[in-house]
């Protein structure tokens, strides 16, 4: 109800602030005799942790997860699976000056008026440090998945106007593999080496720059998604919006689509060699009414700019004061890098639970 | 859980197929003392009813809704609100070809396969028809925004490649009125007799075209919107993916803002002449950390070409063999036009479940 | 939110006044390819309407169930299914003396306090008519759970302090067969014959008595119900506290337990003849740690007496004003009889929940 | 939906086994600017923690609470608060000996067989332990409702066949005080001590016992419990019924409300001297329809004996043969006295919970 839930059978629910004492999850809903690969975990965290690169934030945090409860001699027991992550890298002081000012494009502003109250340290709840927990999370579910053969893999598709081109995904591996080989996460390393310098450039600015993610599902089976309110690219969509900086979703088709005829739209159905019922293109993005067609899923993300930028900008104060603020702390000049394996661990956490609430679909 | 609700504490279940008895709403968790305005419902109802233009689907539903409970001297009791809407227009024949097809882009192969069943007519489940039912309780939930002063309004800001240019509301009753002017649904009177033109084009040649409805909420206070999964825009483009053929949603900057930078686009806040804290731009689309900000909230749904077209297609009937299906039964050729209630009323949805929602947030 | 929903994953939501259009139900999240049988439906409505014998309230309601959606060809769907009753015998006139009254015992005051309106006619949503719209929904529940060889049997086991024998189910059709050879249904014909002879000179003394309901599961599979909050005994229980004029739940040993030695009250297991693991004893109810264990669930409700009796009473009206009730209307002299297929309704609609939400347990 | 969360504004989470790293709970909806007690909230805690008499088992746990997050500078935020309470005492070798023989009346032949993995040690998940984290979450929840007014007490009211004297509270702290007088918590001193010297004998013959708990809510306002589902009683039952041993749940006149008559039972309004409607009897427990009426909430929860005896005890092993089990570790003669804290604890977070919903009823 109060909204750090996600999920209906496998269900999440996070807590934490950025300076507490610790963030983390508890996940309700997993089933038993799951085999947990901690170092699995870890190293899904270690992709979303801060100081990792040059053209990442120089905070450092160790982002190491712990597991407080259900898991037993290395499987889920069937019980609720708690996660923590302590805080250690709270140098609370570099946020004092934030107290009675609103920075502009945070959620100071509107959290102080919602609640009446607020942690102010580092944006308190309303950081993305919160997303940490989700990564723990979704590398649980992607664990859960791939005992399915599904495989999510997402990459850096565009920084500023930077695109890079189309990619299909045959092999999850091999295209994480080529994403890693440099630091923005994007699979083409031309275009990546582009995007580097680029976001570099901009960090020297004290500026900060917006970017998509693109994101491929593959080896879904046909039926995830219920029909009518929650469609696969719907709760897809909401999951994504949910991450901080996200204003835009889009499947298939998507923004695109909506300047084609039907003609040119429909995706033909047909049998292939194996057998296979396929479509002759993917317009669809692997839905069709709600519901996954056996198509690669295929979506993207925006994210806006970072609002932190080294600049000195006009605001007001608690009082409604005219004020100032000076770009202090150590923020991101581009978020994409590191919100790759958050949009993987959020679309897990929506395939498998879709995946376990199609186990009830027939009798 | 198997999908047809939608809200937490101002909670929905639709019901009914295509072609079945009737289709209906339940609102369950209505606040009690509500003026309940029928008229104002049906004409709701009206707006997204077929046949209404040349411009849309021939088929003729009058679509009257009728409501069976909760509602007592003309208000709200505080129990469930049942509304029906009986199935007029059942021309069941026209679809008996699809038995055994899968039409191309249409949900009868996923529902088939997802269920091992499914009702053929019209679509069954999947027919748009059902967002009938989502029009009447979002009329509702209109009804009670209003009594807050919170207006929802929606136009066709684009069909096909021709764009409507972005507007401000100020009033929504005249913003309202400007865009019945035109059968389209477009506020700007020129761009819309070229969309119908271009429609009207394209439903000639058998063909459909795919759009974009932008909406504006006005007068909505600060404070809706619960982080961290149920970010304001976060439910808001959840209902707007679940609305059938939508492939895309974005709020404030949106796509575009991912090649902005932070400096460009922050939005400084100020305090305007009423005292009113405000801000200088609105990328942010009157939202903030999942949180309304007091600014005008706006965001765009983009809409594929409707999946019926007038020309055969090749497809594959249900054993999987190589079929053929000819264009028949009565179809929109552009299904923005009549789109426009159905997302200003998922809007309104959205809008109220949070707004009572957030009467929880204090002490 | 509401309270109008009951169920997780096997979902239903009531509507309707006692003598608003209609009272209804949608269940969403039943399983496609059910095979529907109406008239077992029906049957059990039968059981529950008034006018079935002397011994309940003389109105006359055929309680008419109709499935408007969700069912296709004889079997579910898949999609919700909604169901309806029409409302009949609306003798509001009878109820016009309640308006400004309260009646003891009865919701008006509570419900008129919360809303700050109510349909005074007949109870409006406060009457227990709503349970015909349970009965509708959970006669589907209960032929779903047979597909599967479940059986839920109930009984009435005391009226006032008049008791039955226990009894142990072994044959589900032979126990409802013996039980409908009275019409107060207790499976004991000589006590049946008592209790009968009770009920019949409390009426006509203008008054009521409450009584009992026992229940019997059997067959069912180990390992429903969810701990720790959903433990099977713990739904059973508040789905018996949820229907009208009960006031209070017992499983197992139930209160008698609480005098009990833990070395007389363990259940010791044992494996019998064909190999299957039982206890020797049955204190635990059929469920252990919230869990079915296998044995026989058992379980007694107590229903106290109908409020409304055919004597004056004092009370207050809408002002606070002392004034005084005279008893009206056709009511029932003891509710036990009629509460049967109410108890067993709601037992399996709480078992067919737990049966399915039992699919996610294990990987 | 895996059970482990319970609420639907106020909503908790708990998680953790006997001998885990920790058990803890997340609080979600916790409005903010709530003062935090912390001293209150571990005082609860010692109230049920083990080793606290010579009646209760004599393990030793500090049971110590630490806050993680949603409370800032002394007071909630809105955020979620998570606690955790590690485990000390974590001697697993004591449960050596249970890991391939299933405890009679124990939870550990359903948890084997539905997750087909267990924790073994002390009970894992199925511990009695885990109550600590309700007690945690329910006495913020008893903050809360003491900003309003709202008391809740409970006392033990029976062991084994030893029952206190009906007791009507006027003044919950004074109530308090003479319950915890004792340390089988009874109000009633001279039954107390004849239950602490039954209690004992039971003890010293390594047997155990059970009894009951009654509860009494006062100065709750009228208008808690949303019908038909949610009624306030249903959602009591369900909440004390989920507690380790209940075995039975009634309010008001209960199950010797089954015997009543009518014209006996029905609680007659009035208005009192100070202008307040109050009923001259309490029949009905402060709850009509399912909702309060502001006269005070009165229940009664039945607990089994222990199952752990200090007796050897025939049962099976894990693949269903003959097995004995010899009664070691240490544990709870009779729960009761280490139950009472439980008892408020869930009834303060049914509370709550109504409390808050109840804030939507109107417009």
């Amino acid at each position: 109800m109060a909204g750090n839930s996600f999920g209906q059978i496998f269900r999440i629910t996070t807590f934490g602030e950025s300076h507490g004492e610790a963030i983390g999850v508890i996940i309700d809903g997993c089933p038993s005799q799951l085999k947990v690969d901690l170092d699995y975990i870890q190293g899904e965290l270690d992709k979303r942790k801060p100081g990792q690169s040059k053209i990442t934030t120089q905070r450092k945090e160790s982002d190491t997860v712990k597991i407080l409860s259900g898991v037993f001699e290395g499987k889920t027991t069937g019980t609720p699976i708690a996660m923590i992550i302590p805080n250690e890298d709270q140098r609370s002081k570099d946020y004092t000056h934030n107290v009675d000012v609103f920075r502009p494009s945070h959620a100071d502003y509107t959290y102080q008026t919602k609640y009446g109250i607020r942690d102010h340290r580092g944006g308190g709840r309303s950081s993305a440090r919160e997303t940490a927990a989700r990564v723990a999370a979704g590398a649980l579910a992607k664990l859960l998945l791939k005992t399915q053969g599904i495989e999510i893999v997402a990459h850096v598709s565009s920084v500023g106007k930077i695109n890079a081109p189309e990619v299909e995904v045959k092999n999850a591996d091999q295209f994480i593999e080529e994403r890693e080989k440099n630091i923005v996460r994007c699979a083409d390393q031309a275009v990546a080496a582009e995007m580097i310098e680029y976001i570099d450039g901009i960090r020297k600015q004290g500026d900060t720059v917006g970017g998509k993610v693109s994101c491929h599902i593959i080896n879904c089976p046909v039926g995830l998604g219920e029909p009518v309110f929650d469609k696969l690219h719907a709760d897809l969509g909401k999951a994504m919006l949910s991450i901080n900086a996200v204003h835009g979703f889009e499947y298939g088709s998507g923004f695109a689509g909506s300047e084609m005829r039907g003609s040119e739209h429909n995706d033909i159905f047909s049998k292939n060699q194996s057998g296979d019922i396929e479509t002759l293109t993917n317009f669809s993005g692997g839905i069709q009414g709600g519901i996954s067609n056996g198509m690669p899923i295929e979506f993207k993300v925006a994210f806006k700019p970072v609002a932190t930028i080294m600049h000195n900008q006009a605001t007001i104060d608690s009082e409604g004061n005219a004020a100032e603020i000076s770009g202090k702390g150590r923020h991101d000049p581009c978020v994409v890098p590191r919100a790759v394996p958050i949009v993987e661990a959020m679309a897990a956490l929506v395939l498998v639970d879709h995946w376990l609430r199609n186990r009830n679909t027939q009798l």
